[in-house]
């Protein structure tokens, strides 16, 4: 198989982005890395390292930053380095692609570029959030579309539970629907009907679930409209956030408590880690007709190598096709 | 003035509305205090106490528990303590009242016995969310209305404006309304068609802000329908209660970790009262047309006593004479 990597995409490329496709070179075999992006950029941090036979490189002159508007940026930069890969994936010439770059414009690159799939009225971003228990809920959608209806719903929920049988072997996904309350009747106008949508669906749907106990881990998919999954998502972190740097302030007012604190360094670390959404891997962007997996804009090297992991996966399983049979029995 | 308080509601009553009312009306002798609710449970509470000439006891036979369907328990229980409470404030007999009772009954209770003012569509729900400078922020709605239309918000902006000028003495708070970016043009269509209207109103408004700043306080009012605000308020309760109790979890792992966890006890129980939005008083709804406060339903004597001090300094201001005035023009 073959994956594509806008090698100039996110904070860290192209460093990271070369180092992290050279690591993923090296530990598969069987899969071709194609970097892309500026050969003059990328061919020098190539130089006196080891470069596996199953690494190319494809060169492409313009970058997307992550200050471009969106829509414009993939019309007019064509041959961008995220756009150049959108196309190989389009006519199959890589059967995935992996970028760190301006989400916006991945979701376009993925419409414009890569295309919909059958059936599929709009495509989702699906992040995992991490939970307490370190398994993670894959959450969709967390894309551009803010305004969702009930019909959608239905499909981030068919997709994300898809995603999570064929790239995580979860034999039946408990499958949630982010709402304000736990019984069926509640919620606002989309919620109240997207839940009898779930219910007739052939997946295992365990009814609502409130913002509270999304950590807790009681679904393995979430599914959402786009602005109520940024509320959520964005509220966790920021919560977060504001915890540890208060900790980190109570903690140095005193000879007393910056010692304890030391002492409790590696504990609160690890619980840092834990609730720190970067570390969970990419995010799919679901119901394309090629597989398109969204890396964090602070990605690191080890990011993008378990970016090209979970896409192995996932092409191994074959997940795009079956999405397309669930959806559109073709 | 007099304020009824709903004796019978909330997990502590009658004993902490008893002596939260009790404390109120020692505390304050130009303020009667009405305490509503069963006789029978309420004289043998105030035996052996020295009870202030300006408390009172009206009995009311029925209790609206936390169960019970709103709408069908409001139009039922004519004689619950919540439901004469309103009677009390619809009829001018009482100037505000407090309950710690079933919110949804006390939002039917406000709509269906107190009644809206004139020319607002929807009342709101308004409680404070706590920020790190520890002011707070005044969020509405996040109360049963999970629908808003972009003239709700307008008018939740506006009653939250006035609230925070003439309850907590801010000159122009500032006003910010729920979103997913900073930008204007951002959003869903509900908050892309209030963004202008926002713009628009004699209020100070500072524009979008993203749910991850929410917690550092950079608006006095956040604007947002109640589905969003329930899924921020729940995902920051439940982000900062499980970081809490892996915390705990954590520090308890070893003698040293206990040990200097021991030593930060004090700031980390501060820290937590920080984010603990039951501390934050009592919740107005907002768009009656007279003034009901909510109070947390866990609210101790203390928690109720200091309701009394918010609905006294609302009617001293004149708060929804003022809301009134600004909406309707009367």
């Amino acid at each position: 198989m073959r994956i594509a990597i806008d090698a100039m995409g996110g904070d860290n490329a192209p460093e990271a982005t070369v180092e992290g496709g050279l690591a993923a070179a090296a530990e598969w075999k069987d899969t071709e890395i194609v970097l892309v992006g500026d050969q003059g950029r990328i061919e020098p941090l190539l130089e006196g390292k080891q470069v596996p036979s199953n690494l190319t490189l494809r060169h492409a002159s313009e970058v997307i930053d992550a200050e471009d508007e969106p829509v414009r940026a993939v019309r007019r930069k064509k041959d961008s380095s995220m756009v150049v890969a959108g196309r190989m994936v389009k006519e199959q010439e890589a059967h995935a692609m992996i970028s760190a770059g301006n989400t916006g414009a991945l979701m376009t690159t993925g419409l414009l570029v890569v295309g919909r799939m059958e059936g599929i009225e709009r495509p989702a971003l699906a992040p995992m959030i991490p939970t307490l228990d370190d398994l993670g809920v894959l959450a969709l959608d967390l894309g551009a579309n803010m305004d969702a209806k009930p019909e959608h719903l239905a499909q981030y929920a068919q997709m994300g539970s898809l995603y999570r049988q064929k790239v995580h072997n979860i034999a039946e996904p408990r499958v949630g629907l982010l709402n304000v309350g736990t019984e069926a009747g509640k919620g606002n106008e989309l919620t109240k009907l997207a839940y009898p949508l779930l219910e007739q669906l052939p997946i295992r749907f365990v009814g609502n679930v409130e913002a509270r106990d999304v950590l807790t881990g009681n679904c393995d998919v979430l599914v959402c409209d786009g602005f109520a999954g940024n509320i959520l998502l964005k509220a966790m972190e920021g919560t977060a956030g504001a915890i540890f740097s208060l900790l980190k302030e109570q903690f140095t007012k005193s000879l007393k408590t910056k010692l304890a604190a030391a002492m409790l360094m590696p504990e609160l670390r690890g619980l840092k880690n834990k609730l720190d959404y970067t570390e969970h891997g990419g995010a799919p962007l679901l119901g394309l007709s090629g597989l398109v997996v969204k890396s964090h804009g602070s990605a690191d090297a080890n990011a993008v190598k378990n970016a090209v992991r979970q896409a192995r996966i996932a092409l191994q399983n074959r997940l795009v096709e079956s999405i397309s049979k669930e959806i559109s029995g073709k």
